[in-house]
């Protein structure tokens, strides 16, 4: 059960960014916890615009602090990976990659009781009209910076009961739509 | 040529809808006149946010009563005509497709100048906050309101140079990127 606490939190920072929603998709978004009871750290909020067999796009928060799981997204028999981009609409978040890097020193630490689960290493730090680019099969988490973030992404189709996440604990569960 | 005071007006309009963007997106604008010498009639104002082999997004702007000229996406070759999803952000825009409809009477008037060129008459009114899915090969046009409109194009991947209008005046030259 997520907490109607939680659900508040998660509204009021889609409102802080002057994102335009319709009740219906108020009411629509997936709070994912992944099934690890740790709602507060390690989690993602969803508001899906479309997704066709052609592309997709959604609306995501990160609450203060927190940390979507690390995960990929795998080719798929009749699919290429999915590729996306996070584009920062409001507030700060910190992606990690598995891609090459130089740097060693990290901006911000994954959550402690998992962090066994977060190998990507490069950092790309966005700020509002920021975006990055995921390429298919490569390993990402990201955390929001202290007050939280608006991600828009946009992206090839989802199919996210097939990401492969890092933690075997997790269980993805897509909300109905 | 573009008047500064025409940019500035664009500009000033995606100001007005909070949109974060950066100043390499503001200097890489795209005013779309369509060769028709009507800018303040007929043009559409468009940012690239992202155009790779599998998706595109892009943030647009119509000056209010502005018209984006009838056209469709064709199939190419390799790819199925443009799918796209339009999701006004501010303002308001009322979209004309060639789809079926018993609607007779519109809320707007396509530009008197080219009236001829404006033949599709299923009308879907979009404010902030609502959405709407084109068709691959489905004519359509789109007018802000009196305000203005911020439209936010989620779509597979774009084609500008290929797009077939209904005016056989219009000259599509796309900004080099």
């Amino acid at each position: 059960m997520i907490s109607e606490d939680y659900k508040a939190r998660v509204i009021n920072l889609y409102k802080q960014s002057q994102i335009v929603l319709t009740d219906a998709e108020i009411n629509s978004i997936d709070f994912a916890d992944f099934g690890l009871n740790n709602i507060e750290e390690e989690a993602l909020n969803i508001i899906l615009y479309v997704n066709n067999d052609r592309y997709c796009a959604k609306e995501m928060v990160l609450l203060p602090n927190q940390t979507c799981p690390e995960h990929l997204h795998p080719d798929l028999e009749n699919y290429e990976g999915k590729q996306e981009t996070f584009r920062c609409r409001w507030g700060k978040v910190y992606l990690y990659t598995d891609e090459p890097t130089d740097v060693t020193e990290h901006q911000v630490s994954p959550p402690e009781k998992s962090k066994q689960y977060y190998t990507a290493k490069k950092e790309i730090v966005l700020t509002a009209g920021d975006q990055y680019t995921i390429d298919p099969r490569i390993k990402h988490w990201f955390k929001a910076g202290p007050e939280g973030a608006v991600i828009s992404e946009f992206s090839s189709p989802s199919f996210d009961e097939y990401d492969v996440f890092t933690d075997p604990n997790i269980v993805r569960e897509v909300r109905d739509r």
